[in-house]
Order: C-alpha cells, then structure tokens, then sequence
C-alpha cells in the first residue's frame, strides 16, 4: 500500500508501521503481526480482516458523564462541514494506510455532519461518499460494514424502530434508506443494525410486544429495499444488554437468534459480536461466537475488550491472550467469517491524547488477535485439544447412543438400557488439563 | 381443610394459621392474606395457586459451601428409608395444612431416598406415592407439579440429558419416567425439568450443538411417553444462567423459548420462572415473565429473592412489594397462570433453626404476593396506568402508522413520510409518573 | 413559604405543591409527605433536610455516552453568562419553592459558567452568589453544601489533588478556594469533597502511595484555610468506587474512614453518603450508613437509586420503601444526620423531558423518604424489633461475657470455658422473622 | 527431595515431576518452572513459595450446593479417625513432594476430624503434629502457616469472635489456641485469620460495632497468647467481602487495614491476598496487593482465580500470565513476600475425577506464576516500563511541586500559583503503551 494522505498530514513524524518481528522494543512497530504468513491454509490477513471503527478513532472526543472533550483533533476544525468530513476521511485514510488497517466501518453521522433535514442529509451523504470512493481506490482499503446512526439523535431518546411515535419511526426509516444506498455504493461486505435506542428504560411505559413486532417489520423493510438494490452482503444485528437503555431487545446472541427465526429473518441476517457487549450479558466471548456459530449465524466481530471490575462499556482495546485464544478455537473451527471481519470497535482512554497513542492501541490489538489466532493453530495442528474433545462423546457414535441420536429410543428405552447395564463409570472432564494445553501453547 | 398430621405431630404449639387482618400483631397470623377475596373477577387463591417445595421446606438441612448441618428434622430420624420418608410426607402435610398452603412439589429424590438400582427405586416410588395419595384426598392439598433431581447425583457431574456418555443419559431417562409416573397418578398440573447440569464447566472439553440436540429429543421422547400415558398437564422448562455450571442451557426466558421453537417444542412446554434466576441473569422477573407472557408460554412461577450485592442464588422468602407489584401488573393483564401456580422456591436461611422460622417466612412470601397483586389490580382499576401506556403508541392506531404494522409500506415511502413531516415533536416517557403511581398504591 | 419566581417565571401552569394526603390522586400534590409531624420527638422536616442538586436538575441536559442533549431549558438560553447564571438561579428558587424543598446544594460550577481565568472565575463567583445570598434570604432556602467540581475540566483529566503534574493539583487548590469562599458566605452548614478523578485509570501508570498522600495534605490545606476562615461546619467526602475512574480512591465509606483515621483528618471530615454509590460498590445503603455512623462519621446523604441489572451510576429517584426504612432504622438509632441533609443527588431521565417530569420525580422521592422514616418510627416504638436485637447479645452483658469485654479474660481463659461448659445450644438468626416486622409497618 | 510416600503410595503411575523445559509435551511435566533460575537477585524459589492447601488437595470433596460428593480418596477410607488422618498426610507428603511444593497450610479440622470435646480435640491435634513433624523432617517440606476453621461447625452458624453468644466466641478461643499451638509446635512462619462467619446475613438483627469490638479482642487475645509461647511470625487476616455470609467484616484490604489501625493490631497482623476475593470485592488483585504494600501489610498470598461471570468463590487454579504479570511487577517492586508464600488455595473442578487432574491444576499454577514474574522482571530490568511512571511524578520532585509535598504550600499559595501559570498543558496517561509493554514480555 501506498500512503494516502489527501491534502493534509495529520500524523506527522509516524511513517508506516513496519513488522519488525516479535523481538522489535520500538513500540510503533509490530512485533508479531504477520499479515502473510499462513494459518490454517490461508493468510492470517483473511482470517483477520482487520477494520478500523471510524467513529471512535475519528469522532470520539474523549467526553464521558462526568466530564467534556480531551480529544482535540486537528481535523476538526473547519467551519464548513463538508470540509470538516473530508478533512476527517483524509485524517482516517492516513492513519489506516500507516497502521496497514485494510477495512473500515461507519455510522452515517460519522462520515458526515446530519441536519434535521432529510433531502439535504441525502445531499451530505452523496457527496462524502464520492470522496470515499476515491479514496478507497487510491488506498486499496474496503468498505467491511456501514450502518445508521439511529440512537444519538434526540428524537430517538424513546426509540427508532421501536419508538412509540411511528412520525420517529420513519426517520429511522429515511437514515436507514440513506445509510443503505451508502454502502452498496462503497461496496460494503456487510450492513449493521445495532439497537442502541431499541429497548426500554422502564418495562412500565412499554407494550413490549408490539414494539418488537415494529422492529422486525422494519427490519424485513430495510432488508426488502436492500436487496431489490442488488446488495447480496450480509445484513448483522449486534447483541447488546442494556446500555444505553435498561434493556436492549437485541440482549445476547442466543436472544437475537430466538428472534430472527421467529420473524423469519434467519436467511438473510447475521451476527455482529462484541466482546464488551458479551461480557455484560453475562457470558463469554467465546461462548457468544460458540452460539452464533453452531446456529450457521456467525457474521462478523467488534473486538474490544470490557472491565471486569465495572459495568458499563469500556471498549477498550483488546489485550488478552488467553481468552482470544479460547475464541480463536471457535473461529478456526467454525472455518472463519468469511465476508465478516474484526472490527475495532474500541476507543483510546479518555486521558490518552497523544497522536501515537492510536497508533499503540490498534496495534496492540491486532498483536493480540494475531498472536491468538497462531496459538489457536498451534493447539488444532499439534496438541491433544481436538482428539480429546471429540473421544468424551465417543459413546454417541455407535451402539444406543447413536440410535438414540438417530431417534430409535423412546423413553422406556431408555430406562431398560439404565436398568440393564447399572452404574455409569465415573469419567473426568479434566478441565485442568485443557486449560494448561491452552497456556502450554501461548 | 383439616389438620392432616399422619401419626406424629412435627410441628406442636404452632396450631393453624388464622387470617387476622393486617392490624394483628400476630407473626404466627395473616396479616393481610385474603384467600377469598376476589381480585379481576376471581378468588385471590385462583391467581396465586402456593405451593410448598418440598426439597427446601423439609429435605434443606442448612448446609453451605463453608459448612455443614444446621437444619436437624424430627422427621429424619428413623433408621429406614420408607419410614423416613412417611415422617417427612406427615411433617409436609401438616405444614401444609397448618400454614394453608393449597399446592406442593417435588423432585423423585425429595420424597423418598434413591439408589443405584432402577427397579428399586422405581418400587419406593410406587410405595411412597401411594402414601402421597391418601394425604392428598384427605387434606385436599394438590400436586402443582413434579419433576427428577438429574443434578445431585455423581453420575450427572457432566450433565443429564447432555452428558457426553449416553450411559448417563439413559440412567436421566429411567428417572423421569418414573417421575412422571408419579406426576400422573398423583394428578400433578405440570411436570417440570430444571437442568441443573446442563450446561458446561468449561467451553474447552464441549461441543454445545450435540449436546443441546442431545438434550431436545431427550425432551421429545419424555413429552410422548407421558403423552401416551395420557399426561394434559404442561411441561415446563425452568431458566436459570449459571450455577452450578458455568454456563447453563435454558440460560433465561429468551434463549430457552429460542430453543423451544428451534426444535419444535413449543406447543407442549412453557416456561417456570424464578425471581432469583432473573436477576443473575441480569433481568428484572418483570422482564422474565413479560417476556415469557408475551409468547404465550408463561407457564408457572417459582417465588424467592436474591441478594442484590451477591452473584449466587440464594434463595431467600419475597419480601419487595414495590417488584411484585410490578409482576402481578403483567400477570393480571396476561390473565394469569392458569394451572401454573406460585411455588415457594425458597429456603430458610441457614442460622433459621426455629421450627416457626419456616412459618414466619411462608407467612412473609405470601403476604408479600396477595398484597402485591391486590396493588397491582387497584392500579389497573384506579390509575391511569394503562390509558397512559396506550396512548403512547397512538400513531400505530390508524393512519401511516396502521399502515405501517399492515405492511403497506416499504422503506421508500418510510423515508417520504419522514421528509414530508419535518422533526417529531419530543414526547416525554414519564418514568418518575408512572413509578409514583405504583408507590401511590402501595 | 412564599414563591420566589424572580422576574421570570419557569414553570408556568405549575402552583406551589400542596399537601394532599395519601388518598390524593393529583399526581402533583403531595400524598403523604407531612413536614411538621413529628417523629421520634421532633418534626419530619428536621429528620429529613431535603435539599436540591443545582447539577442535575437545572444544568443536566439528557446526554448520556451515546446521545446528545435532550433536556432544553428555557433558564439556558441568554448569550451572556451571567445573566444565563441569573436565569437558572430564578428558576431553581422557583422550583424549590414550589415543591417545598428547604436546602440545595451546588458545585462551583453549576452556579454559574467558569474559564480558565482563575481571577475571572473568582468575580463571577462573587457576582452569582451576591445574587444567591438575595435568593435565600428572600426565600428562607438555605444551602446545605457547596463544592468545587474537580472532575469535569480537561485538566483534571489524571485527577485534580492526585494528579501526577502539580500545576493541575494548584487549579483544583484555586477552585476549592473560591468554592469554600462561596460556601462560608452563603452560611452552608458543610462543604463536600467527591473525588470524581481521583483514583485511576490503570494502575499501571499509578503511584497510588504518593497520590493518596498528595490527597490527604490537599484535604489538610483546604481544611486550614476554611478553619482560618471561620468555617465552622463539616467537611464531607463522598464514597464511589468506581466511575469514572476504573478505581477511586474513595471507594467506600469503610476505606475512606480508614484513610481519615490514617491521615488524622477524622475530627474534621465526616462522610456524605450516596445510595447509589453503595450499590456500586457492593453494599447496601444500609450497610454504608451503619458503617459511618458507627464510627461517628455519619455526615450527610445523597439520596438516589440505581439499578440492579447494571453497573453504573443511573441516579434515579429514590422509590424503594423497604429498603429505606432499613436505612431510617438506623438513622433514627444514630440520632439523625444533624447539620447534614437529603440531598436529591437524581436526575430525572433522558427522556423525561416535561417540566412537570422534575415535579414528580421529587414528589416521589420525598414521599419515599417520608414514608420510610415514619415506617420506621413504627417499629422502633411498637414493634419487639429493638428487644429482640439487644437480647441477642445478652450473654456479654454480665458474666464471663462481660469480663470478656472488659479485657479479663485470655486466651486460656476462653478454651477452658469452652472446656466446661460443653457445647453451645443453637440459636435461630431469625431472619425472616425481622423481615416480616418490616413489611408489617409499610 | 526424596520421595516420602509414608506406608501407602496414594498416587500410583505418577512419579515425581521433573523439569523438562517449555517444549516439553508432557502435561505431567513442568514446562517453565525453574525454581532455581535467578530473579531480582534471588532464585525464584525464594519469591515463589509456593505452598499445598490441605483442605482443597485432601478433604475436598467435590460436592456444591447442587450435588453431593466426586471425589472419593483412597486415604479416606479407614474407619479409624486417627488412622485416617495419618493415611491423608501420607497422601499430601506424598504428592506435594512429587508435584514439589515446598510449603503446605492447613486448618485445625484438615489435619484430624474433631470432635464436640474440647480435650479430645487437643489430644488429636498432638498425635497429628508428632507425624506432621516426622515427615516434615523426611521431607523438607515446611508450614507457611496453620488456621483454626471458625465457619464449618454448625455452632459457627452464627459467627465465631462475632457471635452474639459468648458461649460459641469460648470455643472459637479454644480451637485457635489449639491451632496456635500446632502451629508453632510444626515451625509455621504465620498464622492465618479468616473470618469465614464474621460478618452478618442480615443487618437487622446485627449490632454491627459490638461485634467488631469483640473481634478485635479476640485477636489481641490470641496474639497475646503466642507471643507469649514464642511465636515470632506473622499474624495474617485474609479478607473476603461476601461468602458465606451476606457481608464478611474482612470486606477487603483497605477494609482490613483500616480495622487494625483503629484496633492497634497493625505491627503484629499483615494480610493474606487471595484473587477470587479481590474480585468478588470489585478489585483487581494487582490492586489489593497494591493497597497492601503500600501500608507495609503485604503478607502473604492465597492462589486462585475466580468465574468473571458469576459471583461466588470458585476458587479454580491461575491461569492468566496477563493479570498475574501486573501483580508480579507490584510484588517484586515491594521487595516480595518475604516469610509469607503463594498458597493454591485452588480446588479442582467438581468433574476432575482423575488423580491427575490434581497434578495438572497445580502444575498448571506453578507455571503460571512463574512465566508472570520472568515476564514481570524482564519489563522491570528491560523495558521503559518504570521509568515513564516516575517520570509522570517529576513536577513534585523540585520547585513547587517539592514545596507542596513538604508542607510549605497553603490553600492560597496554591491558587496563586494556578493563577500565575496559567492552564497547564494536557500529558496523556499513555494506558495503551504500557499495556502493549507487558504484552511485548509475556
């Protein structure tokens, strides 16, 4: 790749980062990550489709409830707004181009400042996206997922497709229509819906049913639209729990699956998930790619990372090993993302506000993930991972437990076949074992 | 109903419990329970069906993680196992009777002790169920539901219905056959499975997709035989997210209906739902039942509180009007439980070693329900509560918005209604209104 | 009372709230909340000082991490800072007067807008409160504290007295200045410190020994000059563990009792408890507030609640009864709060967003409150909850017990008691007994 | 070592571990671990001493709340206490010098069953420490530390020092003077507190600040005691916030530190740090061993990890070289742990049936902690690590900074040094960049 840098520079004095093999002690080079080098039978680099979130690294300002911005960006100081977004897409071209970052991801208003006016948000939206498709073709860098922003706006304080008043509903609707066109034009992989307003603050204002059967019409419109466009991507729902509402509708992925097949929407939508967001359902990441997986609904990821010590989401950038191994395991099993990839939906701290610290952040998390894809392999190819796994239901391959598994036993069948062969052996999981092959291999 | 006490009396100088108003000073008396009283056009004992739970009222022995027996029975005595288990049905019955209690459950492992042996446990069954049966016609106490323990015992380390070794589900399957013989010929309501192992320790030494199949044709071939057996009564799935496994299957309300359509069981099982599994799968019960109402499968209710400030179940008596009272709002607009009911699936705490401690706290649960329920019937009645909530989805009521649940508009004409009718005016959703009001009737 | 509008009015539509009593249904009437009955010896109101948060509800605008402004305020719309500053102050009065609250509490920078001029800051300091002083005398309000906000400033963005660059340290000393000058000449009864950045992001960049003793002779800098001053009321900290640092220092009221007592500053400090700021941290209120007043720290209280399915500082309106008069039981036992207050550290939500919204959400707040005290007033003068308590403990009250407390006995002297006197009889805890008393007075 | 298997081997096939590097494939083997390799200054042993917890490695049986025992030991079979007790040691001399564990901790109740008589009790504890000293001697395996259980006793139920009856405190002096003794009779460099029942399960019938006094009387008697028998170790307090009761007094170690300061008990008592608690406290364990090493009170540490997604003690083996990094780096710049030692106060999982799985799970500890303080000495002696932190700290070092810290700066000379400076310039945390260095040496 060349850099593309537009008409200004806003990183100055960070060329492009090179691998310098694990051994490197400069910290704006990588240490590990290898985008060619082969897993599993083809480059980490299709494994890993790396994006970049425009939204946090670009318009996060570093606010949080307590205090204002931190992050002053010298992109953002244009009075005119549509100079001001192409100020912000040079700034993002460069910085994705220096850190080899080949995708990116938005939300309409990142790209773009929105008004309360639809026809000229059209207009705004027309014109960036002209932009960046030149700047795409120039760097080479793709369009993993775009999405509409339906949850900062005031009017969506009670919902978008879930809101009480079918006047914000429709706006909702216009964002998402503008959204779509956005992306079919930039050759999107993917489309996102992620709730952030469709839940509830208080089960008592809340005819949960009806506006659960709202969103899925919506979304059966929007996917109807898409595709009568020729889009043939993946449309992703992201699992969230509850925030920023108490409670989102779109909780955990086995919840979001349960409603896809129930609105018969399975075809066409995936999922999106998000370590953080897992975290604060209550599970493990590797347990909601496990679920979305084994469903054939496993679409793409936004990698982060939550703390375990608070509530809220952090997004931070991810930084461990052994657990992204432990998930790395699914991935490589369940044979990839395919069209999907991991986005950094992850943000620098508040108080980091120096250039470089982007450059760290991303460049520590794609050490992370790239490192706990090898030691993934590794375990696969060379240990007793799968062996052993696979031997604990040998006893379902053949005999009664295959022609239980085949339906041939009822119910007194099976008590004859307890009564008849006594007490079961005792038969360890030996979850010690497993885990110190994990670490044995990192 | 009269004092049914077989031949011992367990529980002496506590005579029956007489209804004495809320004036009564009395812990050993009602204070507000009015079985009689009617609430939306029925008795208050046919919206709140209680029921005892055998295993805490009278197999609990007040032993922790940290420490043995504290809880020593009367009824536990004898040196054998019919015997003891004829003590604990006349010390049950007693209670029953004496704390007005209309309904009970049990697992096959509460009422009387098991072995290893098919055929002799299927033999007590036989013995004590038949005792069960005179204590039923002469008290009128009724069996709300039963279930098979497939959790205590050694064998099921590694789960029931989703053990990797069909040897073990074999011997899952011989006990809920005899389990729901025993629901059937004591003309139980429902039958119930919790699964308590079924789930995982760790991820690592599991494949989740075979055994979850494993566990719905285990499912299946339980519904047909008690079906052919002539069972009417609902199967009922009991949610809980994480203990004692790390993970649990029927994780909540959502991923267990999920599962319930997935596989095809959703006409034959509905969900029991328990206020301390809700919140440590981060739900309100409110939410739980809501969710469980909404899909037509609220089957039955388990009755306890957690503790806020830990991550176990702890299984404590209800005591919080203000929830309840927002549970017994959905309850009473999804018109009840119908031959569902509301178990006391609570247990005294371990340093409650009085025999009226187990009076008082079934005095406090039910209390705390009737008047619940009776806030919640005056708020329907009396308050604005539900023209509030109706009038905020107005715009779905007709014109656009009707259309729009019609399915009589695409994305397209979603996006012209938003640009034809400028911004939404701001709604409020008047959350600290509606919280007044259920304070107002407390 | 009369009502203080100033020369404009903000609340049109909205008289001077009235007590109705509990059979009221004019949502904006007082139910319950009766100032002059007397309680315990003396009136509610001096129990419950109730005071208003300036920050939440007059500078609070809805935002929240994923959405922009949703509160407008008419008191916010003048271009000159200090006629806005003049403007809100009106309509704080004007609402305080309305709903009967006696006290409220401010930051320095809720008053009126500060810049990075220390000497600017301080005039417009001067000329906001010259104006408060003419508000309160007019008004009978009083201020229960003030503070200076050390947290919201880019600057104190690595903490204010813990930040690792001195010259920030010295901003927060030139803030706390003018904060305690406004606060002596407005006659506030105390002066609260809540360390909103200090603590850490991670700990890895942290010299946490060095911050803490930087914090603790910042706390003794302040307190000498408010003393030199003529201060003669208490200084309070605020407890939070956790947000919006990864961890405060002031994590709990036990940990920062612990740093008073460490740092010799507990004969000046006392703590200002938060409800919410105990849940976070894993205690109850109760719990929180036992702990201060045990210790004769027990200063003040932010009266709010938070959510139990997350983990973050919702601050909503106080609506729990049972659980307050959990804590008023012990209020009543400490002997009150004396020159501390209520203070209704809450805010209305997002999209709460009718002037009335701000009526309610106090309404029922205070009627909470109210109702608690006098809930547990009841029970410590009718019920046997105090008896039962004290007769616990019985066996320290003479005896071998008392000579253990009065330091007579050692340890041989205890293991030969044991020794004679055999085995101890089991005593219940009777939990659920006390919870039954409880609910008996709500 | 030699082998010292007593008259039974227990843990046959399994001959004693050797080291054969991190590329061995053997999981019987140590990968990593050389106890012998020079850290700091000192061999790695001397930082890691790492120590056998009896109770979990030998009495531990599997069972949990759901389900009764797994774990069947060969040791635990003979029907003569006294006989079992020694046949246990066996089993534990055995396998700890095989898996080489140079230290083991025990309570009274791990070594010898007890009985109801205080006597008897103390006459089976000299019959068991006569053989532990035997092999101790055989062995050359030492005592970190003893403790007297005061939580699994159904007198405890309760609490033990805490107990409203002063009855049950007799007899909790009874068994730690036994324990004491035992204790320094075996050589043990401390004697451990943990107050498994001091606390409280409701606050409602609890006089919170009595019992805390009787606590702290409680130990300086005891201390008292052996200081006078000679002992010269370190007393220790482990802190727990939660389990089993509803609140433990030994919340945590800014809890506990703050308790022996207020008690006068803090130049004889330092902490035992154990992970599963600092988390289930809301704390990191690099933070607890933080906030112990700054006050002097880092004594010892307890080895485990807990379940990040649930809230109970699970007490599994370490396993993340991420977290225990961070607290290796606070530990080796502390100076280390000096007599105290890394306890595996860990359990196998209740489906670890195998005799090796106890192998795997401490091997698999061993490594862990070992890796982390390679990698934690690699970042001190190799990396920028130490001195970007102090270089965050350099404005206090000199000029003003110095002056504040050395008390010469009032309230006013702060502000007049804010007002003199102007706005300081913004210094980034740099959080990112010191995450990637720990990951750059694991």
């Amino acid at each position: 790749m060349s850099i593309i840098t537009g008409d200004k520079t806003f990183f100055k004095g960070i060329e492009q980062i090179q691998f310098e093999g694990r051994e490197s002690k400069n910290p704006l080079a990588f240490r590990w990550y290898e985008a060619d080098r082969v897993v599993a039978g083809k480059p980490m680099k299709d494994w890993l489709r790396f994006a970049c979130a425009y939204w946090h690294s670009f318009n996060g300002d570093g606010s949080d409830p307590f205090g204002g911005r931190t992050h002053f960006f010298p992109w953002d100081e244009s009075a005119d707004p549509l100079l001001r977004a192409k100020d912000k897409m040079d700034a993002a071209f460069e910085f994705m181009t220096k850190v080899n970052l080949p995708f990116y991801c938005f939300h309409d208003v990142d790209l773009i400042d929105h008004t309360n006016d639809v026809a000229e948000n059209e207009k705004r939206m027309a014109f960036i996206t002209d932009y960046a498709k030149e700047k795409q073709a120039a760097s080479g860098i793709e369009l993993l997922w775009g999405t509409a922003n339906l949850f900062s706006h005031v009017r969506y304080m009670n919902g978008a497709a879930t809101n009480p008043d079918f006047h914000v509903l429709a706006h909702g609707g216009a964002q998402v229509k503008s959204a779509l066109d956005a992306t079919i034009k930039l050759g999107g992989s993917n489309y996102v819906f992620w709730g952030g307003r469709e839940g509830y603050m208080t089960l008592l204002n809340t005819d949960m049913k009806r506006e659960q059967e709202h969103l899925a019409k919506f979304l059966h419109v929007a996917k109807d639209y898409a595709r009568a466009q020729g889009f043939t991507g993946t449309f992703l729902i992201e699992p969230k729990p509850c925030e920023p509402t108490k409670h989102q509708y779109d909780y955990d992925a086995a919840t979001v699956i349960g409603f896809l097949e129930h609105f018969g929407l399975q075809n066409d939508f995936k999922l999106n998930l998000e370590v953080n967001h897992a975290t604060l359902a209550g599970h493990t990441f590797q347990h909601e790619v496990q679920v979305a997986a084994q469903a054939g609904l496993l679409g793409s990821m936004d990698a982060n990372r939550g703390d375990y010590q608070n509530g809220w989401d952090t997004d931070q950038f991810p930084t461990n090993v052994n657990e992204l191994a432990e998930t790395m395991l699914i991935l490589l099993e369940a044979g990839g993302l395919n069209k999907g990839g991991i986005n950094f939906d992850a943000k620098i701290r508040r108080n980091s506000t120096d250039p470089a610290d982007l450059f760290y952040a991303h460049i520590g998390g794609m050490d992370t993930f790239a490192r706990a894809l090898i030691v993934a392999d590794d375990i696969l190819q060379h240990s007793d991972y799968k062996k052993l796994r696979q031997e604990r239901y040998a006893s379902y391959d053949s005999g009664a437990g295959a022609d239980f598994e085949a339906g041939k036993l009822d119910l007194v069948a099976l008590r004859d076949y307890a009564a008849a062969n006594g007490e079961p052996k005792m038969t360890s999981g030996q979850q010690e074992l497993y885990e110190n092959i994990i670490n044995q291999y990192i």
